[in-house]
């Protein structure tokens, strides 16, 4: 692959450019966003090595679609048919149902490969974009057999070489379970984040009290809107099933605290200490 | 100070040893616990010196109480019975109203001190222990007044030692701000944690779909359940309050996601955006 156009140079795509061309110096990486700004900031930042425009994808190798969910399901038929037959289109969003929805059917569907690399950081914008952000995070691919064989292989060679593990998952899977164990997480930081400064609007010195367990918590509350805003909405049934099982759980443990039982107080947290285990291997 | 007596050789207690005879090696450290194995623990890793028992306390310049909150409201009256007159006694709990009624009227008042050094891992017992834990660290100091003016100042004189800054507080707006920037994240976390895995119980490989985020946000679902349980327990009213406003919060973001409201969710999260202001410094 000699030409990658990464549309979208923000914290995903930028990440993604940096390691392919630190993979291999040889390719040329080409820029597309609506915000210019960001543009400019990638080619000083060398995350991109020159700017380009949809005209051009018929020259790509290689298209990485990195933008907020809504945008990429619009934007990403306009790519199809845009790119030459030996082209490979992927997109890397955190929603996997409607892109392939969108995507069935069209002439273009074997250039077109679903991935979700599960990375990154609460920053955005091509300044958060890190070199060696994929070494040894999962990559899910949805619906791997409606990709030609070929581009297939230049994706998995691609996700080798970035230090990825790869999972396959159908979409709606895919869909179901990162609710459960992503954008939960992104909502109940939020609403931490938001009770807390509600309450401590007009006491500003009481941060000082925060420590590390506050700021773990609620990290994720410094996450983009713009992006986070369309996979709420695109994945609203489950995120609205993994949020109402959350309130109810908050809601039981409320309710122990409050009739004194401090019994089961006790049982639940130890019943829920395993994570040690399960997150053993994250991070 | 030379005899400095730990009373609970975790995760706090043994920190405070470490980083004490770290800055003046001269000093002994007594380890009391009535779990044996920990004191074995502590006296291998180096953390105290010697085993003791509250006879030896006696002989104490210092005594730190780093126990269960719950525990710590019993055998505060006990160690100030045993100790002299020029005697240091300071508990580091997470709770301050209670221990501060417990003592008052207690003949030996002036010689306590409450503090709650704002430090701390998720993990606990004496290979917890870690050197340095305190270094910028908040110490959130109540009720200095009742203390005599010669053991403050040693208390001070230790506390800049060991790097921490300090903070003056009465122990009721202790309570009521600490349930909100630390108490309430751990029931966050917690539920979080027990929402995930009962999903997701007879499907463990889902967890490889877990990212830093998720990591990130569940982390304190590892803490003790030993020692959150009593702490919630004396903080119940505060608590109860901050969990009430958390969930109406939850519940107005999923009913925003329910009626397609996705203007107000974009709002929500964009002006939960400036903690990112109010973490700076933290961590």
């Amino acid at each position: 692959m000699k030409n990658i156009y990464i549309i979208g140079v923000g914290l995903i795509g930028g990440s993604l450019g940096l390691d392919i061309k630190k993979h291999d110096p040889k390719v040329k990486i080409f820029g597309i966003d609506h915000n210019e700004n960001h543009l400019d900031e990638a080619l000083q930042l060398n995350v991109i090595d020159a700017k380009a425009t949809y005209e051009d994808l018929k020259n790509a190798d290689l298209v990485i679609l990195s933008i907020p969910v809504d945008a990429a399901v619009v934007e990403i038929t306009k790519v199809l048919d845009l790119v030459s037959d030996n082209t490979l289109v992927m997109d890397v969003g955190s929603t996997k149902s409607e892109i392939c929805k969108v995507v069935d059917g069209h002439p273009k569907r074997r250039n077109f490969l679903a991935a979700h690399p599960i990375a990154g950081t609460e920053f955005s914008g091509p300044k958060a974009a890190i070199l060696g952000l994929f070494q040894n995070k999962t990559n899910i691919i949805c619906e791997v057999e409606k990709t030609a064989f070929k581009l297939q292989e230049k994706a998995l060679q691609l996700f080798m070489d970035l230090g990825m593990r790869i999972r396959y998952m159908n979409p709606e899977a895919h869909d179901i379970h990162i609710a459960y164990v992503s954008h939960l997480s992104h909502i109940s930081s939020f609403m931490l984040g938001k009770t807390v400064i509600d309450k401590e609007r007009n006491e500003r010195d009481i941060f000082d009290m925060a420590g590390s367990g506050f700021a773990s918590t609620v990290r994720l509350a410094k996450s983009s809107p713009e992006m986070w805003t369309p996979i709420f909405k695109q994945n609203k049934v489950n995120v609205l099933e993994t949020l109402d099982e959350y309130i109810v759980n908050l809601k039981k443990f409320r309710d122990l605290i409050y009739d004194d039982d401090f019994d089961s107080i006790y049982l639940e947290m130890k019943n829920t200490n395993h994570i040690k285990e399960i997150l053993n291997g994250i991070q």
